[in-house]
């Protein structure tokens, strides 16, 4: 599945790095999980702050937590010292997301130097760890190099 | 510009009560500015929770007010008692958002029975009141109909 | 991989109907390959006439199949009689789509009983076989139901 | 409404060479019609070979012609020499488009200098020449530099 070389020997570091510098991520409460070069998981707990009108996972979090791990995924295989940010994304609503806990895959697609093109999954866990498809995204994330110097 | 006609004549009512009713938009500070049938305003002032690595406001926030926005200006134009949901949506990230004062405005294109098709506009505001254009959106958000009853 | 039963137990007939019916198909050569519910494959060997500047595989034609081939799956997994129409897609462009043979592969990702959504992968086969992945597509095809009668 | 500067002072010239080197717009009969720096149109008068199943223009055209003067209008504002390449765009099908005349408009929101954003509107004009909105697009156009030499 995964056929990706980071750039970074360190990629590890510079995600976790990456992840507490975006204070929204903390807003809504979502952590990392699984990470490899090219494809990482965000997980977010589901609380009231964060849903709609009917209780669900409001879309706006699912698009901002679809767009996050994209850009997540895409940081694991940009130049050290470069800065990752979204530059586009779509993303189709599939199922209302109901459930304690949502998960967020970021894959990387084609990982260009100044423009890494990513899918996402989302999924919504219920309380017997059963999963459903929630939404799918597809988005180019923007490689900011670094300032020479 | 405007040329539509709500279904329901108490669509203020309405989307004031469908704003009170999505928490996240509460959870990002967002409230509603100027309203008209197929024509919402929605202000996010800056805190740093809603940033992202560099003092932006952070893209999921972007999105994610985006598709609040075209989903309230969809649902000035509703039939009573119906639910609008987001079914899909798609974002260019135009500029970095630095400012204290985020505006985005949803407009209906399209109001179908079942899709009513939107495009949004997202500006960030200077402490002069200048504006920068920082994103723009397009998107479908579905109407389910009220429960027959 | 392949999880959907169809609806229509003709699913290949209709589909070839389909096909038949639409004669931008035959305009820009296409013709269908390898196919399954819910996972569709069409075959568009290059042609002076579908290129763009730099002799790669036109923009507009890499869009056109991708659509195509997602409303194709999309068709296979619908009702009985009823009419698939795109309602929307995006596309990204991963490299330049050159070499003799573009292969479009749609695949139904949620199939809605008003909207199916789909994922497609469009590759370029060079003369020795190998492919490359050259642009990736995701939307939503409207089913219009049949009419009472 | 115009508000850009062209970057190319014959940006006209290059723009009908750019439609000449084009031989898919051939294929699908599209022409040139009005021209601004940052804005352009395109005109494609029915012909049964771009039809789909129900005598509409096929969705793979609108698409494509709205991807090919979105990638026209990026053009007149990209730097002397340079190569305009569509990345990534999106498009939403809203009526049915039936008619002798497809007219597609693409303006420029944000012309960057690797990545020039777009929006593009797709009209359908009757026989009386009244037009209906059949489709909205917004995507993005690769700048490539012209090479050192």
């Amino acid at each position: 599945m995964n056929r990706f070389e980071p750039r970074d020997p360190d990629y590890r570091e510079t995600l976790a790095g990456y992840v507490a510098a975006q204070s929204y991520l903390g807003l809504i409460g979502a952590s990392l999980g699984a990470v490899a070069p090219g494809d990482v998981e965000y997980r977010v707990p589901f609380r009231r702050e964060i849903g709609q009108q009917n209780g669900f996972f409001h879309g706006g979090v699912i698009g901002g937590i679809a767009e996050a791990v994209m850009g997540a995924a895409a940081s694991t295989l940009a130049a050290v010292g470069s800065n990752v940010v979204g530059a586009e994304y779509k993303i189709n609503l599939l199922s209302p997301a109901l459930g304690p806990l949502l998960v967020a895959r970021g894959i990387v697609v084609k990982p260009g130097r100044t423009l890494i093109v990513c899918r996402a999954d989302v999924e919504v866990e219920d309380e017997h760890g059963a999963r459903t498809l929630c939404a799918i995204a597809q988005g180019a994330m923007a490689v900011i190099a670094p300032r020479a110097g």
